[in-house]
């Protein structure tokens, strides 16, 4: 049976994307289109009641939620060495996966679809412009990560090998473009980014998902 | 060495305070008074330059994020069977454990911290009202849960054994409370909930913290 992942274009759910990239398995990749509102229709309300991506599909078994989803393929794709083995260092990765979905990933939806969390225009205002400058710390968080890994020597945010953490940071940092916040004042983390880009399984999955990385737009003179 | 649990009554760190309960390991709880706002202060961000609870100290090891601290927990503990070990149960564990912490929680962040998403007074007060609103749905997901639970004689929401989205579930409906939500509204999940606070672990955490179950207030007639 063919995995199935369905996906919006640049959505958190390029994380499982790139995993199954890198994993080399065969695979269904689904568009959703989420500017079409397609999530909130009822055929993939019956998939994903919650109308969120990305959910993964294994035969039988419908998977959502990102942490939910990295945990599984690392479990199918132990050969990929996507999270660390040892207890400790497992825990600092979900650690820094946990932060970037509740905090980091949560504050941009705040700048990117105000209305879902109010109803209220001027309040929808407020909102998109106090979260765009919340975002700019979090960046410089993940900014930090990639110093300090390039000072370790290490070639990936989560260690040794690519995994999830350096695919939510490359969405994260590509999605402060929107946010106003131009890649090159986080140049740790912007070099690591770019590079990520170039390794075929990451390049693979930003052609299917015709992604640019860099889509910061400097303000009107 | 001793585990030091870093707990903020009723907040989410009861997630882990019932979990070392129920371990019966030695553990020191360290109240933060959030209403204070010891929590960012200079001495705690040094633990925890985030300025979250819950933070947990083993040795030289100082673990944030729920999901991080549940999971090293379960290591720690593997006879408490806090998750299930098969990988497909533990997946559907992560699952649920995800969605509260990164949709249920911060849904009624906005109801309780408005000021955390937007400077603005009327930009608060609207946040308010329509994440209460918000807040309802995802409890009666919670209730279905629970439903399915009792229906299927399980003790626990996640199986067999207590574990962190049974203390979860308890601590998102006590917060319905705050936000107008009367808990009898939910009646699988309150009894549920109501049968867990009498768990020996649970009750020394709720003591511990001074919990009371039910925080609703009724609308003034």
């Amino acid at each position: 049976m063919t995995l199935k992942l369905y996906f919006g274009p640049g959505a958190c759910s390029f994380v499982p994307h790139t995993m199954l990239e890198a994993a080399g398995a065969p695979f269904e990749a689904v568009l959703v289109k989420l500017h079409k509102q397609e999530n909130l229709g009822p055929e993939y309300r019956t998939l994903n009641p919650r109308g969120q991506v990305p959910v993964l599909v294994d035969g039988d078994e419908v998977i959502t939620q990102i942490l939910a989803i990295v945990s599984y393929l690392d479990d199918k794709f132990p050969q990929c060495n996507f999270l660390p083995r040892a207890a400790l260092a497992r825990t600092r990765a979900l650690e820094t996966l946990a932060w970037m979905n509740n905090t980091v990933h949560p504050t941009f939806t705040h700048v990117f679809m105000p209305y879902r969390f109010s109803d209220d225009a001027a309040a929808q205002a407020a909102i998109k412009r106090y979260n765009a400058a919340l975002y700019r710390p979090m960046l410089e968080e993940i900014e930090a990560m990639a110093q300090q890994a390039a000072q370790q020597g290490r070639a990936f945010l989560g260690g040794a090998n690519f995994g999830p953490i350096d695919a939510y940071a490359l969405t994260l940092l590509r999605w402060g473009g929107f946010a106003g916040h131009d890649p090159a004042g986080f140049p740790a983390l912007w070099a690591h980014v770019q590079r990520l880009a170039e390794l075929p399984p990451v390049a693979r999955a930003m052609a299917r998902e015709r992604l640019q990385l860099n889509v910061y737009q400097p303000p009107a003179a």
